[in-house]
């Protein structure tokens, strides 16, 4: 890869960084309570690995560079699940331009994936938490709810509808749109991760705003209809809650001119939290709420 | 810090890098295995686990810039314990110039520290394992074996004397002296942290060539002879062998002039594998080495 200036086996790796910045992040996975090997196979766990530190570097605007990965396993862990593991690690780079430059292996009790991700803005200012504005859009791309779906029915003990039990095992992150959503002049930006009214909540929290979403213009697409019915939950709370699918969520200015990808959902006011069609997300009582 | 353009709190960080490029290295620490929380406090674990990343930068002529931090813990882990161990982080990042710009935290069975380290290269080429010549001068600087001779002090039960003790707790790494090898044209740079004769083997492995030790230029100091004395052990095998000082070595052009805190300890020439006054060092049979 292009990015990688010297790559695994010195002592650090050295990486491109087009403008003098660099976008890093870092995530610990721990078995058990971010995966689970019998839910999950190893590729699928290096997918998603690699996936979730990659959404937070297309969070700030920039483009996913390279990988160093802390690796710590009990000894009689088998050599193909990490095999397995790298691989996914490796192809989930490969979506991105981005290449594993490090890494380090020790012996520890139970599995334990430390993922650090860098990037580059390419000129770029990063888009922020902190700079929506009232008067703005609150708009998203990417799947929404999928892997909340999927963990609901993992949890319940079935293996199907196959869609949504994938979407939990392997997210599909809109690489794309988070340089985009810089490039289209968002002021406040993040990826879905601890869900879409949580997430939002961290940038009305830092922006000092209030968002107000509508849920008519939140699509719940049909196959999480459906298996919502079979599992009798409302499908609008895993997209309001759900976060393993690493969507991104933006405030845009009002004027802007959005491509397809995007959805606007929402507006932003002067005020404080989150609201769905005028009503506070109640605290902690997320799997009771009906809208 | 001057090196950090956007710290901790969004979905990422931001960091300065004056040449385009980054320096990256990632360690896995796990309790029981790289420390104990009886032999050392959380703090001198900050220190540790920091120095420990940022040796691996400074091994590239590389300054360091910046950590970001993964801490895994059983959630009975006190407060107090998390606190001694960032300010140990911070602490030692303060001796650098560098900052904590990021971290995550997640449960875990044992106290697991993913540390991340980024250095910025100030438009030195970085310095590798891989360009040691035969005519080379091969040099040391920092402490080698006292961290060694602290480990066996307090495997055998003792707590004493305190300086050799301190020095497995807390390692003083000689950070200046990366940036100042590659400026003096070092050909390759590593730090010490397998030991002595170990990491001197990658660099021989990986330049094609090979090393010679003489023993009679390898500084013993007179603390490590006392405490070898006491062990019945032979305390140059802890310089040779121990490797949590985090010393530098470095090959240099035969011509150079190196400031005092080098001492020449040995010469590259055409072949491979590490020798100590001509004999290879035994494979598997450090406790018994005798030169």
């Amino acid at each position: 890869v292009e990015s990688t200036v010297l790559g695994p086996g010195d002592d650090a790796a050295v990486v491109a960084s087009s403008d003098g910045r660099v976008v890093v992040t870092t995530d610990l996975l721990i078995e058990g309570r971010h995966f689970r090997r019998d839910w999950s196979t190893a590729n699928d766990v290096g997918h998603k690995a690699a996936a979730r530190s990659f959404a937070d570097v297309i969070a700030m605007g920039a483009t996913p560079t390279a990988l160093v990965v802390g690796f710590g396993a009990p000894g009689g862990l088998e050599v193909e699940w990490v095999d397995g593991l790298v691989a996914g690690l490796r192809e989930e780079c490969g979506t991105v331009g981005a290449a594993v430059v490090g890494g380090d292996i020790a012996e520890a009790d139970g599995v334990t994936i430390a993922v650090t991700a860098l990037g580059d803005l390419g000129g770029r200012e990063p888009v922020t938490l902190a700079d929506a504005r009232p008067g703005d859009v609150v708009a998203v791309t990417g799947r929404l709810g999928w892997a909340a779906a999927g963990y609901a029915v993992l949890a319940r003990g079935f293996r199907s509808p196959v869609q949504v039990v994938s979407a939990h095992r392997r997210p599909e992150v809109p690489y794309a749109q988070g340089p985009e959503a810089a490039d289209l002049g968002a002021t406040a930006l993040t990826d879905v991760s601890d869900g879409l009214v949580a997430d939002l909540g961290h940038i009305a929290e830092t922006s000092g705003v209030r968002i107000d979403l509508e849920a008519a213009r939140i699509d719940v697409p049909p196959k999480l209809r459906e298996v919502g019915a079979a599992l009798n939950v409302d499908p609008l709370v895993w997209v309001l809650t759900g976060g393993d699918d690493y969507a991104l969520a933006a405030t845009f200015p009002a004027d802007v001119r959005l491509p397809e990808a995007w959805t606007v959902i929402g507006r932003v006011s002067e005020g404080e939290g989150v609201r769905v069609d005028g009503r506070r997300w109640p605290e902690g009582g997320h799997e009771h709420f009906r809208p």
